[in-house]
């Protein structure tokens, strides 16, 4: 396969009453910790077993065997579009996660406000974790900065974060990053990474002077550390490729983000795994696919923290009868990526995966775990065919060929 | 994987002794009815179950997971021709099936026979089913049309149905179809749907008129509908890729279409599978690869006849011994893709897949079902890379590289 034939799905798409609803548990799979046994062979998660049992199952390759994926990349390869050819950088994510509207050719990147000494040493990358009402202070401060006709958009984010879109003719994202990483040291120069970026990395530097001498005396937020610099690429929408009405539900900003950019309705929601299910069902009747969102068990494992992982694994069992009780068509539980926290960081291994409805055929496995998933009857595919099987499984494709 | 390497396959590829039989049961796959059993599962098939456990198995995607294929590109998969370069429309495979002589250019296309009322509108689209006799008949009156030096060579096929063929330079396929698929509609009007076809578009236009003229007084075939139209591509065929002396053994024109387009020699066989299976046993000594396909499971699955396909199922069976007395050095089990009795139609589910040799390797599939299949030694892939491995296990393939 064949991302050609991905590519060209909307000739076989046809729009159906049948609803789809695709539930993304981040960072769902792991590794054994010392008990021998993974986040989801420890949760107790019986209705996920008992889905797995009445479904067929499989593991999926986010990118292709060892391959580590950023959210992004996982992302969109779980949505079907091939992230070898759309590339999405993290500053991109970040905007598009604030509802900031992104115009086609804009420059985002990721800033944290930080905390410089007299001698230009970053001593806080964080600028004491300020709070996000501080940030918005900060923020006004930069507004209306403008280098040589590109304009600079400065948004607070959440906490230190904020989020610059550079908006103007000939920008490139070939861009080093300015952040040293470490405390101590001083913010790196940016440094132009390919043949196109000269001009953008002069008036980005240009910028970080301007902001330097407008945070002069803004203590502790007195200087911005750059990195993850992306340029606005249109993605084909989920409507354009799938013919589906689609909606996303995700507490997380990057993950809307994300979801916008194929094209999808992005439900407003609080910040819970109930306020999440529970937006999925005052919504079932007006969208056809459904993005479901769950961040907690990819920030557990990312904090190493087994037990807390296994604790929200559990808390997503619990969401399970309610939900099939919606009666989707096709219902996927599956994972981004795995994060094991042994490894306390996004992995390479395979992600589960359940697909349920009427027409998916059957295999023996019992148990929603990495081990049984591997020996379902979906085998082990790349996470790029997820949709496709989403859609034939909702009778959603037509026939290729004669 | 990774087309590249089989479009340069006849590098590798050389001539030897061994034989290969690929037997392609069509539409052989399924998924559990009200019983909970798939039709495979269901049959009484000792001798395939016997086979499976003494070869290696496994799961085919046609073209990839989720995509329902036609039976022309899941043929050509099979044969190991990637369908999403080689595309072969209805009409081609319909010429084809016929022993039509097609020329590079050509473009054919389907006919139904049919009756129009004095009014133009369509009130049987297949002229009361007529006998392919009178069929015969009515293309004579149809002989010799020519508009602008493209001659319009009608053939009948069996019963209502014909296939024209257009023979003249410059012709394309993209063309819109005549067939309103209702009884009580006027014929559709012919129109280019790309940039190249308005001129084709006039001529089978006026072909149509033609038709309508010749036809005036022929009730009840008085009308001719089109659908299909496919320009002739020429494949590398089983020679040149695959230094292979291929012969095929199909009972319906579609398929002999196909194989010959491979450039495998048809040979004359009777409607029945015993015809087939003596077939194969009459020619053994004359050709080292046999393609031999069984209709009547997909004709079975297609009607929705569950029990029907289990019944030809058992026969296939029942010939399987004496397949094995043949003693071909590679025998493959395998479909062209799932027809499903509960879906009525073909479909997107994996095929399962017996190879069987000297050294193909061992599992612990026990059973020819799809269940088992899945965690054969195979594992899951393309369809394409059937024709390698069936090679390779012949002992037919160089070592790549050094």
């Amino acid at each position: 396969m064949t991302n050609k034939l991905i590519e060209q799905i909307e000739q076989l798409a046809e729009t159906t009453d049948s609803k789809i609803v695709l539930l993304v548990v981040d960072g769902l799979s792991g590794i054994p910790d010392m008990s021998g046994k993974t986040e989801l062979e420890t949760a107790n998660i019986p209705n996920l077993d008992a889905l797995a049992k009445d479904s067929i199952c499989g593991v999926t390759d986010p990118i292709s065997p060892g391959i580590t994926p950023g959210s992004g990349p996982a992302h969109l390869s779980l949505f079907g579009y091939d992230p070898l050819d759309y590339k999405i950088g993290r500053g991109l994510l970040e905007a598009l996660g604030i509802d900031f509207p992104l115009e086609a050719g804009d420059l985002a990147v990721r800033g944290n406000l930080a905390t410089m000494d007299k001698n230009g040493r970053i001593t806080d990358r964080r600028a004491g974790r300020i709070s996000t009402e501080e940030n918005v202070k900060v923020c006004k401060l930069l507004e209306g900065i403008e280098i040589d006709g590109i304009k600079a958009l400065v948004k607070p984010v959440k906490d230190h974060r904020v989020v610059i879109v550079f908006r103007g003719k000939g920008l490139d994202d070939s861009l080093s990053e300015t952040d040293p990483q470490r405390e101590g040291l001083a913010p790196l120069p940016i440094k132009p990474l390919g043949p196109l970026a000269a001009e953008t990395a002069g008036i980005v530097t240009r910028f970080i002077e301007e902001v330097k001498k407008r945070l002069s005396h803004s203590f502790p937020a007195n200087m911005i550390l750059l990195r993850g610099f992306a340029k606005s690429q249109k993605l084909p929408s989920f409507q354009e490729r799938y013919k589906l009405n689609a909606a996303a539900i995700a507490s997380y900003p990057m993950y809307r983000g994300l979801a916008r950019l194929a094209g999808m309705e992005i439900l407003p929601v609080g910040g819970s795994l109930n306020d999440e299910f529970d937006c999925l069902k005052q919504n079932l009747d007006k969208y056809d696919f459904f993005y479901l969102h769950v961040k907690w068990t990819d920030s557990a494992g990312e904090d190493g923290n087994f037990k807390k992982k296994v604790a929200v694994l559990e808390e997503v069992d619990s969401y399970i009868p309610g939900l099939l009780e919606l009666n989707p068509d096709v219902l996927i539980v599956t994972g981004d990526h795995s994060t094991p926290a042994v490894l306390k960081g996004h992995s390479w291994h395979p992600v589960p995966i359940i697909l349920h409805g009427k027409y998916t055929g059957s295999d023996d496995v019992a148990r929603f775990s990495e081990k049984e998933c591997v020996r379902g009857g979906i085998g082990r595919i790349p996470a790029m065919q997820v949709m496709p099987l989403a859609m034939a499984n909702a009778l959603k494709l037509k026939k290729y060929g004669a």
